[in-house]
């Protein structure tokens, strides 16, 4: 990690840039299996299961109704947990809004709709993301979603995951794909024989599943949020233990090589401790070599006073925030833009990524300045309603007209017109 | 208008389709701009606006505080109106959510926080659309933007449109820039001498300014949303009165070459007397070189019932659906893919394009499906916030161990374990 003492305003946009890639290669090579799936449908998913997962599939869909997934007790435990607080916590989000007579004879109102067919994307890869389709599957069930379809790379033997199989059956999910990467986002973008074209596609994924799910964007279907590096920022006082400041950056910095993490202290001694104990749970770590190269884009930065701490980590914006602060109650008041944030030496981020029940789906890459993470409200949309009376039109009218006149837009002042013909 | 009869659900596909135009040239074209401006800023926005708009500015800032805008009166009236009825609508939609305690000790809640710099792009070309400029500064102003901007295209004579002007004033927004289409967009994006660099952007406009939103979107700056061509499609059974319908297909019409609107009813009588009818209206209209070209791409549709109308509207998923049948409050509960609804013979489009209280900026070419329009929601981002206790991590702990532990993120598990070794 790089150690920045009191730095000048001036140099802060410079610490608040990401680690970034080239992807003008990536782009066209995207492109490619964009295509190679929209004409051939599910020969080319077969095929790139063979080429790029080296696994041979016989089908892309999987029946789960005749399949059993035995996964450790235990295990099944914590996921009944983590399921029972993200449902908890998602079915709140759900609201009925009231109509509004905006002026007599005028009313509007607005109602959250389902979207109709959403695909989610489980990256595979090191490992089974289990904990990213309870963060999908649970809101997209709770918002109605008629029908929910999981990608899903293949493995060797099994083909599925026992404990993304497993999940699936318990949350009631049953179409499941076998197709990974920029692959399976073409297939949900265009269909394939098998699977079928969704309206949003949510998950997270490589660079390439990040490519394609712009290109999917530009194709008309809609994502959740554009997506980069995982990465968290902590505030920390002297108040803060430096053995779970350390655990905490460690946590984000397992996640992938482009990882970012940042400790922002008043305190050169949190500093001090918190990367010495930083460099000895590293050592224990499977993962070390990732969280390695992951430091390397880290930094520490010393400030003056939290609130300044505050300021640069809206300037940041960081994808997790955690205030390890005395005051930490007070700086969340001054949070602008973050993700998600934990508060006090107890909440862990690792709390949020599996089971307190918020969504680990959030945005990266400074996109929380305009982005929520994902919610009960990324599988909806909001329809507009409106009913006007014909009173409502006789009070409203004139000005309707009288503006559509303005705009030099006589057929929308014509449509209100033809109605006070009908009316006087 | 194409007159579709009794069409098979197999043809449903073909009638969903909008006028399309190929992008590939617009897409160099676009980039070439944006590249412009973000290399030489201000002096190649000034140059734009010679070149494109034909007008020399001395500055692209514009300053609004020295500046009297003198409008008619009653049209002054009218927007006043209007923006009471769109405050009361949007400001209706500010809610407060509770903190839910998930599991004991674990507390999470959301905030809705302000998006701090939004930039609103106003079009010029044959009107001034300070509608526009209301549906999108009322919301910014409601959320509480600390920085809202509007970009748009300088006139000869004033520079400024007074209704324009006058508008901003009357809404309180003080930063105007002269600058207009592609250039707008990437002068917002990038920054430039003058015009600040916004977290997201904002309005409709023609091509250009859609595929610069696109890139603007790619760069890291956030959008409303995907943007088409406007359209109409209005069910009708014999009880709408046809010269309303033609006065809503022609307002709709008027908008653009590219438009498109749809005309479905169970009743041949009534497409045959509101395209006579359209017919007659079309004579009166000073646009009606620009409707004709949309009635080309336009269609009216004989189904057998008004369910079937239904289930047709939602396959094509409008971005204004007028309902004007009997059983209109019924039909509007089967709505499941449109931008706003307008039940009844009373509630014509421009109504809500204008005045009654609803946004007006709509997710069109089928993105109603994934896409809500602009709201008070589309100024703000909802932050998660957590808080555990020592209980908190002491009840959950065990079971984000074991989750993390399936995923193969050690580290993700230590954050917990190194609390739990200072718990026990």
């Amino acid at each position: 990690m790089e150690n920045i003492k009191y730095p000048d305003p001036s140099q802060w946009n410079d610490l608040c840039q990401r680690p970034t890639e080239d992807s003008t290669k990536l782009e066209a090579d995207v492109s490619q299996i964009m295509s190679e799936v929209m004409k051939n449908g599910d020969e080319a998913l077969v095929q790139f299961n063979q080429e790029l997962d080296g696994v041979r599939t016989e089908s892309i869909k999987i029946d789960l109704q005749n399949k059993e997934f035995n996964i450790d007790p235990e295990l099944a435990e914590s996921i009944k947990i983590a399921e029972f607080n993200i449902s908890k916590f998602h079915a709140a989000q759900k609201i009925e809004e009231e109509k509004i007579e905006t002026s007599p004879g005028v009313n509007c109102w607005r109602k959250s709709v389902p979207i109709e067919k959403v695909g989610l994307y489980i990256p595979g890869g090191s490992a089974p993301l289990f904990s990213t389709l309870l963060m999908l599957a649970i809101p997209a069930k709770l918002a109605g979603c008629k029908e929910i379809i999981v990608c899903t790379p293949p493995q060797k033997e099994p083909e599925l995951n026992a404990i993304i199989g497993w999940t699936c059956k318990y949350l009631g999910i049953n179409r499941v794909f076998l197709t990974g990467g920029a692959q399976a986002i073409a297939a949900m973008t265009y269909g394939s024989e098998s699977v079928p074209k969704v309206d949003k596609i949510f998950g997270p994924g490589n660079q390439f599943v990040t490519e394609a799910k712009q290109q999917a964007q530009k194709a008309g279907t809609a994502i959740d949020m554009p997506a980069g590096p995982s990465e968290v920022l902590i505030i920390a006082d002297d108040s803060a233990d430096p053995e779970f400041v350390a655990a905490d950056l460690l946590s984000q910095a397992e996640h992938g090589r482009d990882s970012q993490v940042v400790l922002i202290s008043d305190s050169e001694e949190m500093i001090r401790k918190a990367t010495a104990e930083t460099e000895k749970q590293l050592e224990t770590l499977p993962r070390k070599g990732i969280a390695v190269d992951a430091l390397k884009n880290s930094r520490t930065i010393l400030v003056d006073t939290l609130d300044e701490a505050m300021e640069f980590s809206n300037a940041y914006a960081p994808e997790h925030l955690i205030i390890a602060t005395t005051n930490s109650n007070e700086l969340a008041e001054k949070v602008i833009n973050a993700g998600s944030v934990f508060l006090g030496n107890w909440s862990c981020e690792s709390a949020g990524d599996y089971a307190s029940g918020t969504n680990h789906t959030l945005p990266t890459n400074g996109y929380a300045k305009s982005y929520s993470g994902v919610s009960l409200d990324s599988f909806m949309k909001k329809i507009t309603f409106q009913k006007l009376t014909k009173t409502g039109i006789d009070n409203l009218g004139s000005a309707i007209e009288k503006m559509a006149e303005a705009e030099g837009l006589e057929g929308h002042k014509n449509a209100v017109s033809v109605r006070f013909k009908k009316i006087k």
